[in-house]
């Protein structure tokens, strides 16, 4: 059996949950859905499968003292901080360095702080099948999420129509990847969904560290280089300082654009667990509980002639008359109001809030 | 001249307005509209034509404070407490009784304490004739509104077509009262708008403190009877034990339906004034300035793709994303969202609140 490391991306700043998710207290750091933050559950989720001394957190200086607080079974050493946000390539090689010091042959799970899976069994089960066939093969390994609507809000990846003959692993259910896809507008997606060979991109990847050090070392030679520099400073003294001005040099690219597009080849495993990367309010309202007038209420609410409207109070009381399809949230010290449909453009706000300075709500 | 008192009636509760409008803080006591508090402006806006020692306020114990802390120029004394509300005819009864000890020919003024009017010389001069006429004529007068609007928020009075014969300030703009009508439906208010005989009842009366005690002595002989029993304990220490024994036998009845629908003549002087009894966070909406889109906001705020919406923000910032229509009102503890027409519904909130004991919010 190969050594297992988990690397959880969590420096978002998840701008879409504002008033909720501010710079310190970010999406993945709250409870959007159920119990417990998405953090911890995004820990949980993996503790049996993987030891938590094995668990990195990829974070930022701002979040990093709450990161350690909510997750105080994990060594805070495992909590890596990058002095700002680079997209998730340069995350990824970042903890790709500490991974390959201890062992290069180490097989790293790649998972955002932020989804939510119904089915955690079952993703305990593609997570040991991807494991085990990023060991064996050395290839890089996706999740590819079976769709079950013309979703606007996802990439997608196209699968290889094969028969398995050039495919080892066919018959497990994991796939060769044909093309990956960036969110397409409705008519698109439903093309895809119709067409059956089109997964949703889950943002979940399971490689071995020396396979995605050397794909990042092929695709992305510049940010590979800066990691180097970093990788001779780590326990050292100087670690922190180079950091800092390694990360001014690198630019953004996410992994997906950076590497898994342009890789050779790529394998994609199939998963069907319930998964939501939990984008916007929408999608929160899609995926909780509703009451028979399809209303879905956390917190203190009355809710007077109202339909299918998304309520959190905080420690509010929110009363609603006479509307319909609408998303109320109540914090401290803001309230948001919006149309049900239209919750991506909540980013507007906290782009008018950053103009405006108003630093306070960021 | 006569002696001129005005009385004020701020004992109400304001359920429509809620959140902002609470037991302690009712709507009179709140700035709902511009600067100054309801009962500020209305005391202000007739201290040019009435002594403030001449002003009676006639609230309740909760508000007592809050009342004799915004209105310091006028004498604590003038502050009359009622141990419950029982409506506007034992209100007005029971300020008569201090009135007409000082003198029974004096005038009084009844005013509510949360009405606006924009053009205050104007209301001045109806008041001034108002108080010339209840003074020589002995009889009852009333303000009529003339109205802009099939609006079935107001109770109305007909006017008795006449051509001054048998009405001596006919040539004033003094009307007889034909009858009062009760809120009308939209269809019986487009007809009363369009018959041009019909006023909306502003609730502001003007009388001699004989011919008022007199009529309710006549229509409601019951009041009077407690009245009088209150009447002997002024000025005495068993005053305090004897209203509150006493309001527990009166019954709640308003001065429209008690005394002034049943009455022989009631003269009433058109107003044009620009009156609103601001009844609803619909009307307040009606009443206040608008941006280009429509929207009218108090506080800080954040309106995207938002039209036709009212904002009170308290010290929140509220944010609003594609939304239409609608009323959003943040305080300290809570928040509505109304949509716009559906305002009169926000009493069932109120009621809802009094049925959980969520005494907290009310």
């Amino acid at each position: 059996m190969p050594n297992v490391y988990a690397v959880i991306m969590a420096g978002g700043v998840g701008t879409r949950f504002w008033p909720r998710s501010r710079e310190k207290t970010p999406k993945q750091l709250l409870e959007i859905v159920g119990e417990g933050t998405m953090i911890q559950n995004t820990v949980n989720r993996i503790s049996d499968l993987i030891d938590p001394k094995n668990i990195l957190i990829v974070t930022n200086k701002i979040q990093k003292p709450s990161v350690a607080k909510q997750l105080s079974n994990i060594p805070e050493d495992n909590i890596i901080v990058e002095p700002q946000g680079r997209n998730t390539a340069p995350c990824i090689g970042l903890a790709g360095l500490f991974v390959r010091r201890i062992d290069p042959e180490a097989v790293m799970v790649v998972l955002p702080a932020d989804h939510i899976m119904h089915n955690e069994e079952e993703f305990r089960r593609v997570l040991r099948l991807a494991i085990w066939v990023a060991y064996e093969s050395g290839k890089l390994i996706t999740v590819g999420i079976h769709p079950t609507r013309p979703e606007t809000g996802y990439g997608y990846i196209q699968v290889i129509d094969e028969d398995g003959k050039t495919n080892p692993y066919f018959d497990r259910g994991v796939y060769r990847v044909k093309t990956f896809a960036e969110k397409p507008n409705l008519a698109t997606a439903k093309q895809f969904l119709q067409s059956g060979d089109f997964l949703w991109n889950s943002g979940i990847f399971i490689w071995r560290v020396d396979t995605i050090m050397n794909e990042i070392q092929i695709h992305l030679p510049d940010l590979y280089n800066e990691l180097l520099k970093i990788d001779g400073s780590i326990g050292d003294e100087k670690y922190d300082n180079i950091v800092e001005t390694t990360y001014r040099m690198i630019r953004g690219i996410s992994i997906d654009y950076g590497v898994m597009e342009k890789a050779k080849e790529v394998y994609v495993i199939k998963g069907n667990f319930g998964w939501s990367d939990v984008g916007s309010w929408d999608e929160v309202y899609r995926i909780s509980g509703k009451d028979d007038n399809g209303n879905s209420i956390t917190g203190q609410a009355f809710l007077h002639d109202t339909k299918n409207t998304l309520v959190y109070s905080g420690d509010k009381l929110v009363a609603t008359v006479g509307v319909e399809d609408l998303i109320v949230i109540a914090t401290d010290d803001a309230v948001l109001v919006c149309k049900k449909g239209q919750s991506q453009d909540v980013k507007e706000i906290v782009d008018y809030l950053r103009r405006k300075q108003k630093v306070e709500y960021l």
